[in-house]
């Protein structure tokens, strides 16, 4: 089966293959030595998934696409007010290589300028013994699939002609925008513009800028998380010249494009897109480039102001804990007054990233519930990030949730979890699993409505033990003479995953965990039973292998039903197995609606 | 409880309100009467809920704000190439007054800008016996929360005044920009700035804009879905004349500012913003909502290459019928063979809009699926948009799947089913539920793994309905003979919701459905059940009201088991009721287990 995102790129190259305007630079014999025939298309996706169609792999120059890439090199070496202060970040309206300096302090329009890309590459710091080039170079492989390396020809062609750049390098000296004699920066900005990479790579530095800053191919961060905004912003309004407003309108994708041929085009936060095709139109834009990209927007709805990429509210479900509970079982009593009392409990699912306007309609939730109940879970599984303005909110909902005297907590806070603690939810609000939060809750509303719930006091009697409840003297007697008791410590495996299944547990004191094995020595916890629970029914029952390991939390005795005794029952003494099989089935009617509502709750 | 977000705003509005510079538009006495103090901030969301500090309520006029709704009206009335060819979308880098008009066609530069604004009216027409005034004061009210009315004394002073419009409207009909003589258009120009709002308006058409061109508080469509992105376009390269680079860089988002003191902030799909403060600094920005723009663009990350704001992948989850099946209850061994072949039907949940680059993943994992499996899915429950990019690709996939033998379907499909439907997903591809969709799928892969899976003929007899399947003759001869025979025509209801629990069906013939009233004459089914089986357990054995309605959907003969018989054979046949007690546990079991593997997949 084929992708119909391929046939999309399919149909574009043959659409435009046989386009034959424009015409291939040629300022320097060794790009004028280029095939005009070749043509790339590549759309990265955020999650380093390559679609490719045509000449993908075939290496050419970077040219002005890298002055987009080293800006964010400069802010990080220099921070924003540094470089703002020496390279504006307005349109000039001027052609590329125009000596556009402002009237007050010299500064250049903007980065995308020959001027201000010059000023750019002084910025980047000498630094670790490396040359200005080599730590671009290696920051420009960090963003690509590969190693870059400089095409020497291009690169001495270059240098031999660039006397207009050598002008604007001085006029830029003379404005004080660089510090030193101009030699060095503009034979770093002549290697910069010789870098060589292909189509691919394009597409790869584009979903680099559209992902945060890190390589989806490598997951490599390659360009700091605070300075992708203002590359953004610098190729969203000077990235084609004079030409911005118009690609802004009718493509919406911040962009650059360099005369090798190459453009490269974002669109935030979801993909990138390289085009390369060496035929330019007279603004140095590759014209194949160009009408791939308008149309490519056009097709698939790439536009930044695209009004259907609206993120998703982060509230994925919403439920309390009449309806969901931990996997502790509870004495029948108990556990109907827990559900009685359970909108005291609300557990909210959260989803995708949490970000304003994602995370505002929880914050809304959240101080309307606050009104209603007294312990709020909130379950990170489902979120991908968490901003600092997420986490600022969610602090001060917490602080004011203290003082009315309801408890939020988080679970499942996963790689969240640290910037979390940080936002002062510390290890009493942090719980691994819902679970875990939900049995915390359970308890502190228990305390409350039922302070004196732990109503027998183990070792539990047997007419006590639920499947014996209806059980009279004589029965309990002869049971009691027929079960085996055991002993077990704390740690102790009493069911084995895979085992046969030809005993039935009744604790008579401490607690057991049943535990479904996920490898890794990870596990899954299903159920809790304590004193007068009786555990291992289902295999009992139907004969199946055991699913799952029982172990014990605290030190334990039980009585053990064998499957002989169960059979000797039902020969000897059918009335009383009839008994403890109706209290069976009431058990397991009893965890089958339970499993209903969790169910219906979990669909939404 | 207070809002954090609340408390964000009045922090803003209390920074700012005590700086004082700027100064209030003086080029009429009615604007220059405006109390400086005046200040207002307000936020509001997708889902129209506003956030507001200050004097969100005092109304102003609307002033240059008007030019970038106004387009979007005459794009509506023109198309989009009949205004762009009169209309440039380019910063022009001069004031906002400026005669900037290109020098080949005298087409003013961007609609921002007086001339272009001026043309703009030009371009709206006169419709259904309205002035142009009144269809652009009806069009910039259905964006805001009520009706606009004209501040009679601006506009007259604005008229009075207005001569360098005049001349800009002369030249614009001298390059035939406009087809006739200025005057009517120059009157419905200085009207249109005049229209009064609030704070809170601006807010809300900035909502509007950032939701698709819907009005959040009203639910209206305000403006057509596809031109919204054209007026972002204009407002993020035009919208703050020679400041829009530095604008987009700092603050990030498309906006406006009026000469009445107002700005209009949009963060496309998320959220707008309004703020009112009338001094106004050299190029005619309001001061304080510069300054609130920026802190609050910063302080929420509210920036349009925010890159946290990632639209999360469409595919919220995916199971196969090993793990979740219809709600249809089969016969064990043909409920067995089902599970074990249940690889072949894939459910994939989706979530979110559906766009390009969240539905892409979708499209890989359905190709991948392809060669696994012969029944897809795809439940739209969780969807809240569906791009025309989306409907094509999964159009073309579903066609590549027809070829290959999978057959996809879709469900929940609700008000996307329309779109669907013309995607040519037509009335054998949709189906109203999941539970729907399943079952065609399981009687699909039944007919091929057991194609004569319906092995007794009905009506079933007694010795092969599960309940009694381990009964010798005798018992099985004692049962048949007190046990009541019911019949019920398709339709009626055996059992009522709320009813008393004192009877236990066993069917001979036909099928029933257990139906979850939702009100409404609306009922989600949760069973359904065919000859051999047995229902009413669940309520029948812990003596509970009964929770769901039971009704047949084919002619249906049962047998009845009453409370009564069934605590005779407690005394009478112990063995007896020990047997049917066991079986009873089983089934229980069975459905347990199912149901603990149905959470666990919607646990994910």
């Amino acid at each position: 089966m084929k992708s119909p995102v391929t046939q999309v790129l399919k149909n574009l190259h043959q659409r435009y293959a046989s386009l034959h305007d424009g015409k291939v630079a040629d300022y320097i014999p060794e790009l004028a030595k280029v095939d005009p025939k070749l043509f790339g298309i590549c759309i990265a996706t955020r999650d380093g998934h390559l679609y490719e169609v045509g000449d993908t792999r075939h290496k050419f120059t970077i040219q002005s696409i890298s002055k987009a890439l080293s800006y964010g090199l400069a802010l990080e070496d220099r921070g924003e007010d540094h470089v703002t202060s020496r390279i504006g970040v307005e349109p000039s309206g001027d052609a590329f290589n125009a000596i556009s300096l402002k009237p007050g302090n010299g500064a250049p329009f903007n980065p995308m300028i020959n001027a201000g890309a010059i000023a750019t590459c002084g910025q980047v710091l000498k630094k670790d013994g490396q040359t200005r080039i080599d730590r671009i170079r290696e920051y420009l492989s960090r963003c690509a699939i590969g190693q870059l390396d400089i095409d020497e020809d291009v690169y001495r062609s270059e240098s031999q002609t660039g006397h207009r750049n050598r002008a604007i390098g001085w006029m830029l000296r003379n404005f004080d925008i660089i510090e030193e004699e101009p030699r060095d920066i503009l034979e770093t900005y002549f290697q910069q513009c010789s870098l060589r990479v292909n189509c691919a790579d394009l597409a790869v530095m584009a979903a680099t800028l559209a992902n945060q800053g890190c390589n989806p191919v490598t997951g490599e961060r390659a360009i700091a998380h605070e300075y992708v905004d203002n590359v953004l912003g610098v190729m969203a309004s000077c990235g084609m010249y004079d030409w911005s407003g118009e690609w802004i309108y009718r493509v919406g994708l911040p962009a650059k494009s360099g005369v090798g041929g190459g453009i490269l085009a974002v669109l935030p936060g979801q993909l990138g897109i390289g085009v390369f095709s060496p035929p330019l139109d007279d603004q140095g834009n590759s014209v194949r480039g160009i009408k791939v990209c308008m149309d490519l927007a056009r097709e698939l709805a790439l536009h930044m102001f695209n009004p259907s990429a609206v993120p998703q509210p982060a509230l994925r479900r919403s439920y309390n804990a009449s309806q969901v509970n931990s996997r502790r079982r509870l004495p029948a009593p108990v556990f109907k007054a827990l559900r009685s009392y359970g909108d005291r409990i609300r557990v909210m699912e959260l989803q995708g990233p949490l970000l304003f306007s994602t995370f505002e309609p929880v914050i809304r939730e959240l101080v309307k519930q606050a009104a209603y109940c007294q312990h709020v879970i909130l379950n990170f599984a489902n979120v991908f990030s968490v901003d600092g303005v997420s986490l600022r909110m969610l602090r001060e909902v917490r602080q004011q949730l203290d003082d009315t005297g309801v408890r939020l907590l988080c679970c499942h806070a996963g790689r969240h979890g640290k910037a979390l603690e940080v936002a002062g939810l510390g290890e009493d609000a942090l719980f691994p699993s819902e679970d875990a939060a939900l049995e915390a809750c359970e308890d502190a509303v228990l305390e409350k409505v039922m302070p004196h719930h732990t109503p027998d006091v183990p070792p539990v009697a047997l007419s006590k033990c639920s499947l014996f409840s209806t059980c009279d003297e004589d029965e309990l007697q002869l049971l009691e003479e027929r079960m085996e008791h055991r002993s077990f410590a704390t740690g102790e495996t009493i069911i084995h995953t895979g085992g046969t299944a030809d005993e039935l547990f009744v604790l008579s004191d401490g607690t057991v965990e049943v535990r479904l094995l996920l490898g890794n020595n990870r596990y899954q916890r299903l159920d809790v039973f304590s004193a007068g629970m009786s555990f291992g029914e289902l295999a009992f029952l139907d004969g199946s292998p055991r699913s799952a390991d029982v172990v014990t939390t605290a030190p334990v005795t039980c009585r053990v039903i064998r499957r002989s005794l169960f059979d000797v029952l039902g020969r000897e003494h059918p009335a009383l197995k009839a008994k403890i099989l109706h209290q069976f089935a009431l058990l397991l009617c009893e965890r089958l609606r339970q499993a209903n509502i969790e169910i219906s709750a979990l669909r939404g």
